[in-house]
């Protein structure tokens, strides 16, 4: 149910005719309150895209009562006409719902570089806005999809009555300080604006911001929380935080096992750092291999990529007594050789690639794919 | 004639046995002097391979007699052992040229963590010493090729009547800060190790260290050079350094060319900047963006995904005045779209990416390829 899953939304996806395919491309999230509390974190990408720098303005008030959000189009590297084309998407959608024109956040995503054809929005909007329904979730979910295979959705509901749900999209230019996508997150639980704000934060840091696919960053990525406080529950803050990063982490998987052309879903966990910036630091560079991803496409536990990844990170470590473990399998042990290579399984999707730096406790992940025929393919093939 | 063009130098490429496929695998040149100055530069990957640990050392008085190298096997994250067999490699050609074992450099490229035979090395360094000749300099460059498809060599002669010549391996892991490779570079011109010294890190940072293939830094870079005397001939410092940048652009166009899978040779040329380091900054973030890398393969002038990744970075300048041209012809002028993307052909091999940002008058280029289908078969397929 993703977005309508919590009380005091509904949602809708709609075809408007912006994708050539015909393809769902429209959609709108409208929160019914009693409250329009709300957060967002956008790409720290300097071209940022129209509808970012738009909702980026919006959300400073921590309002929110709707999302608009289309695929087909990226609406970024547009100028002032994309600007004020998203600034009008917001106005419309206000009309429709009946709600300040500044409580509208816009979200698009597709080709960068051209101007949406405004008719088509116009039409999905007041389309949208007929199907509005808290049975919606799905349909929006499925709106927001370019290259995605499946829609991506994920359910928090706690034992206290409150709910969180949500929806993302993207399968490509998935990237650091944001993987590339779309994500909506909706509650009903009573929260402030302010504590929605840190617990997105937390819960993106530990999340999407350690989501690697490609290494490229999107112009267009946000993740927007809307709380409702429909369940007249006001949760433990603690609670409300580890319980909103455990459904973008349920998101930011689905988003890299859908990575375009990918083969392989890949955990690289360092430990033994003295700093988790120092675990981080390697563990991205190695995620960022493209020797590394070649490597896993092919089901070869190179050490050795993983290794001269490492080397080039300057991390506290001695390069002397370091260990390296492909699914539990630990092939390099103190600098030298271990268990055998060919002891390393890696025909499953599921791949973790473990550095332990014996330099002390810290320790991160990042989650990335290998790098495949597919994921030439279709970046060669299909423009974005 | 390669490492052979300059007066007072020898080489030989032979069979050592080394490699699987019974291709050359051993290569030796010998300056016969009357000088033995000499200068290298290495990798800066932490994990260094045990033949660049033990040049770094041996070169560090500015002489050298000679360089034994080998393909088939990068004598890297070896430990102790490994290091034992540079040594003895350098020891076997100290007593076979006729000169201190400290005056031995020793390159090794190939697959890294396993040992090399030494049996077949010792072989190699008996049979190379006895094939060396003024004539060996296209032997020796065959002989270090691992998945090169052609040896790389270059020359310079100076009117003055002194000549630098070269010879360079490499085929993947071209990174920054040393694209992946093994380089010697000869000359007859009267030099002092110093003044060698300086010009090949002037001659490195503008060359190697600005051609960055796919992002991937090696254990095992080295570029070494070496001058006889043998010309008598003092050159002027400046034209030196000038004519051994050359000899090592060269060289290094002839890395991008034959780089792994590649189907296009990519400059990524960043103009107006405020600084040298942000132009390179940004240079650097669009060569290695794999989007873009994809877009180049399927000939796509993609202009969206050069800014998104310039957007990455912190560089002085403004987003919204940025041009982009393909191969001279300008699809984004201003922040605006320019002349249409259907007038760029990318079909040819060359392809000039300009990034202008009207910051400044600084300009910086790093030297890329593509991503391709053949860059995926031959990293998933070959272990390295």
């Amino acid at each position: 149910m993703s977005v309508t899953a919590a009380k005091g939304f509904t949602a809708a996806g709609v075809i408007a005719g912006i994708k050539a395919s015909g393809r769902p491309d429209l959609a709108l999230v409208v929160n019914e309150g009693p409250d329009a509390h709300a957060a967002a974190v956008f790409t720290s990408n300097r071209f940022t895209a129209a509808p970012v720098q738009w909702s980026r303005e919006v959300i400073a008030d921590g309002r929110l009562a709707a999302v608009v959000l289309n695929s087909g189009g990226a609406n970024a590297c547009t100028g002032s006409a994309g600007l004020a084309d998203a600034k009008q998407m917001a106005e419309w959608t206000a009309a429709e719902v009946g709600c300040d024109t500044t409580d509208v956040a816009v979200c698009s995503t597709g080709l960068i570089g051209v101007r949406l054809p405004m008719d088509a929005v116009l039409t999905g909007i007041e389309l949208a806005r007929q199907d509005l329904a808290t049975t919606g979730g799905p349909s929006a979910a499925e709106a927001i999809c370019t290259t995605d295979t499946v829609p991506k959705e994920a359910v928090h509901t706690s034992p206290e009555g409150w709910t969180i749900g949500g929806m993302a999209k993207g399968a490509g230019m998935l990237a650091p300080a944001l993987a590339t996508m779309l994500v909506v997150i909706t509650t009903d639980a009573v929260v402030e604006p302010d504590a929605l704000d840190a617990a997105l934060r937390t819960a993106t840091g530990f999340t999407f911001d350690r989501t690697d696919s490609d290494g490229c960053m999107s112009t267009n990525d946000t993740v927007i929380a809307m709380a409702s406080g429909a369940s007249g529950v006001t949760p433990d803050a603690a609670e409300f935080s580890e319980a909103l990063t455990g459904v973008c982490a349920d998101l930011a998987r689905q988003l890299l096992a859908d990575a375009e052309g990918s083969a392989h879903d890949i955990e690289v966990r360092v430990e033994g750092a003295a700093t988790e910036a120092d675990a981080l630091a390697v563990a991205r560079a190695i995620a960022r291999s493209n020797l590394f991803k070649c490597a896993i496409f092919g089901n070869d536990p190179n050490w050795g990529r993983v290794l001269a990844s490492a080397g080039t990170v300057p991390a506290e470590y001695d390069p002397e007594h370091v260990d390296v473990a492909f699914n539990g399998v630990r092939v390099f042990v103190d600098g030298q050789l271990g268990t055998d290579r060919s002891e390393v399984d890696l025909s499953g999707r599921e791949v973790l690639v473990e550095v332990h730096l014996h330099a002390g406790d810290a320790s991160a992940a990042i989650w990335t794919n290998d790098l495949t025929y597919d994921y030439v393919k279709e970046n060669a093939e299909y423009s974005s």
